[in-house]
């Protein structure tokens, strides 16, 4: 391949490209806006240069904050047409993105399905392909060598993954920071505790930190979106913003400043399991110290009792998130700490990310935002059903909820019945309610 | 009955009930805090003097936030063995209080079905009482006479009703407010609508307002909490804080005042439908008008677009007003928007409600709060699935999800199998994960 100008060359060269002008027609933005925020790496725009079939999305300051769906199998459950309508699921509920993060079961097949059979940007997680590849072959996970990380993530750059997740802040130096202060759940990203297991057993620094220059060359190659990961990330809202994540997030501060001057875009992945009160202050950190760059957050869940629910305490962590100046908001299923998500989980998790990402909009006063609410309370005025449910998040769940326990008069609903206080203020002054 | 003290008028005496010393008990703090907050009227414990079983319960500063869930009944629906259902689900969900917000059916059976099968303090909203019976009596709602309203009122404080909402602060003057200033979703509370409705017709003050001090004696003589409702609450995103809702607001703080000065024991109801940038100042706004009166919030939902998830929009609002200060939640189920809830809905509804009041207790350091997240954190820690199944707030729920699709090896779950990253961690240094 020859080399071709990165989308933040070309933006930097003050250009517009066809990427620009489509990212920014489905924002609904200037393409200026999105040029201009490349240039200053406040904006990320997805789209692998190979890939024949996505729609190129753009991430960041000022834009409709994003949902990212984790699909994908383990080795306890594989299945790829279950997969598929993971998939399917995450376009029916209108997910962003779509995050591949299989290791059980035919781990390239899957892959190349799912990017065949959407046009959603699809993001991966290559060390799961390089550590399940180790495994098959017999060896161990630390006997992997650093060149078979390298070549799974150009395998997948390649194939055309739009964005990858690289743990590249995980480093002997931010793992000291966890050892020398102590931490209830150490290590919980599974990226972060293979790199970690790996550096320990090998006596070595993280190849991803110290060969990141390879990173940037496949990045630049194939137009593909770094995703500084959270190896590091708080497993729990005891080990929240403790020096392990700060450290690492200084890291990658420095990795993405390292990202844009090699014409690479970059984003930076963030906790996790945050408590309400300390969840604009890592929104702030990350922006500081990674001068603006798009923030992916997990969550964050705010608190950790609340398993079967933690599409709810993420929803909450999200939505502040989003409200302080998150960009991406990587959803939580209600499955998250007991098992794989099936596709109701998928669908549940993505809608409650939704959510939280529209009322992190219309915080913000995101342009347009406010006004599908207002829509929806212009119908509720009217008693019009049939828009209300046309203009619900999740139209199919608010007929089937309605029909449930219908009312016997079509103007109102069983809540309520004939007492629908909408009803008796349509009926006016000097009305007779009865 | 003999006319004995209040509560209130204990508390100012500076003496300890067993009321105070129990509801301190259950909270876990010391029974003076409970009487001086008493006193200042910034906590009420609610239990009428006459009911024969109810746990006394303290709502409001420094203490943990409470949740109420509403059952109930309407006239499109309504089955008695059912809203016992629902009442057996508060209880089993950990539900603070249950309000029944009837409306069909035998309401009165009902209510003396719920208040003999619960030690809950049950709430109730005495309109509605007033309104179904007029109707029944082949009258229209507006020609109900004020002494049937504070009639229902009376009757249901005798029956041992221990809070009851009267939406005092629907005046001539608020309402005007909302005139003038054009909303989009003008009344949306039930008993607003119907007062409303009726001041029109009769060209009359709302006689809850004007003839405020018989509710102070029915509340005096049973030592029933009023729970001043916000019958001008926002009920669409674009009404929330708007002049009709803060004058509502203001007269309520006036007839908080009022109440004290009785020795009756007074919180304030709140939206509703606001903006996730406007809670907090929603929260501070009612502190400084009522003067820390307890503050008992409608969710809030903090965008309108998503009926059927409800229960979410609620918790993100919900979560936000109690870190911000907000000392009990009304739950908000699924089904909100779209019919009436079912058992499960209700369940839902309180799980949802209480991640809420716990995310806030967690951001406002409630002591004991973050204890419970350490303890789910050490399961985790030590793979202890039973121990982590007992500490979720749901275990039923926890434990069912996980079982969906179970991992091969006990020690972990399907979502990661062997490539668990708390699993790596544990086999520490030098180890080898494979």
């Amino acid at each position: 391949m020859t080399e071709q100008l990165t989308l933040l060359e070309i933006a930097r060269a003050g250009e517009i490209s066809p990427e620009m002008e489509e990212a920014a027609r489905s924002e609904g933005v200037e393409a200026e806006k999105i040029r201009a925020g490349i240039e200053n790496g406040v904006i990320v725009v997805t789209r692998n240069r190979v890939r024949k079939r996505v729609k190129p999305l753009a991430i960041g300051e000022g834009l409709r904050v994003k949902v990212n769906a984790n699909i994908g199998t383990s080795r306890d459950h594989h299945d790829v047409d279950e997969e598929m309508a993971k998939l399917k699921a995450c376009e029916d509920t209108g997910a962003d993105t779509v995050m591949d993060l299989s290791t059980g079961g035919p781990l390239r097949e899957l892959r190349q399905a799912m990017i065949k059979n959407t046009d959603l940007p699809i993001g991966t997680v290559p060390i799961y392909q390089a550590v399940v590849d180790v495994v098959n072959s017999g060896r161990k996970v630390v006997e992997m060598k650093a060149v078979e990380l390298f070549d799974a993530i150009e395998e997948q750059a390649k194939e055309g993954v739009d964005f990858v997740t690289v743990h590249c802040g995980v480093t002997q130096r931010s793992v000291e920071k966890i050892e020398r202060e102590g931490r209830v759940l150490d290590v919980v990203s599974r990226g972060g505790s293979l790199t970690v297991g790996w550096m320990w057993h090998n006596e070595e620094e993280n190849p991803l930190y110290e060969q990141y220059d390879r990173i940037l060359d496949i990045a630049r190659k194939y137009e593909v979106v770094l995703s500084l990961g959270d190896g590091l990330r708080p497993g729990c809202i005891a080990d929240a913003t403790d020096r392990g994540q700060v450290e690492e997030l200084v890291i990658l501060g420095e990795l993405c400043q390292r990202a844009r001057e090699a014409g690479v875009q970059v984003m930076i992945e963030g906790p996790g399991h945050v408590p309400l009160h300390q969840v604009e202050a890592n929104i702030k950190l990350q922006k500081r110290l990674c001068h603006g760059a798009p923030f992916y957050v997990l969550g964050p869940l705010v608190t950790d009792i609340a398993p079967g629910y933690d599409h709810i305490t993420a929803a909450i962590g999200g939505a502040l998130a989003g409200a302080a100046g998150a960009d991406f908001i990587c959803y939580v299923t209600p499955s998250e700490h007991l098992r794989l998500p099936t596709v109701e989980d998928v669908r549940e998790g993505v809608i409650a990310a939704r959510i939280a990402g529209h009322a992190a909009d219309v915080a913000r006063g995101l342009p347009g935002a406010a006004e599908w609410d207002l829509k929806m309370s212009e119908a509720r005025k009217n008693l019009d059903w049939e828009r209300q449910i046309e203009l619900a998040i999740d139209p199919e769940r608010a007929r089937k909820v309605r029909s449930q326990i219908p009312p016997s008069d079509e103007d109102v609903c069983s809540m309520c019945g004939e007492l629908c206080a909408i009803k008796i203020g349509r009926m006016g002054k000097k009305s007779e309610p009865d």
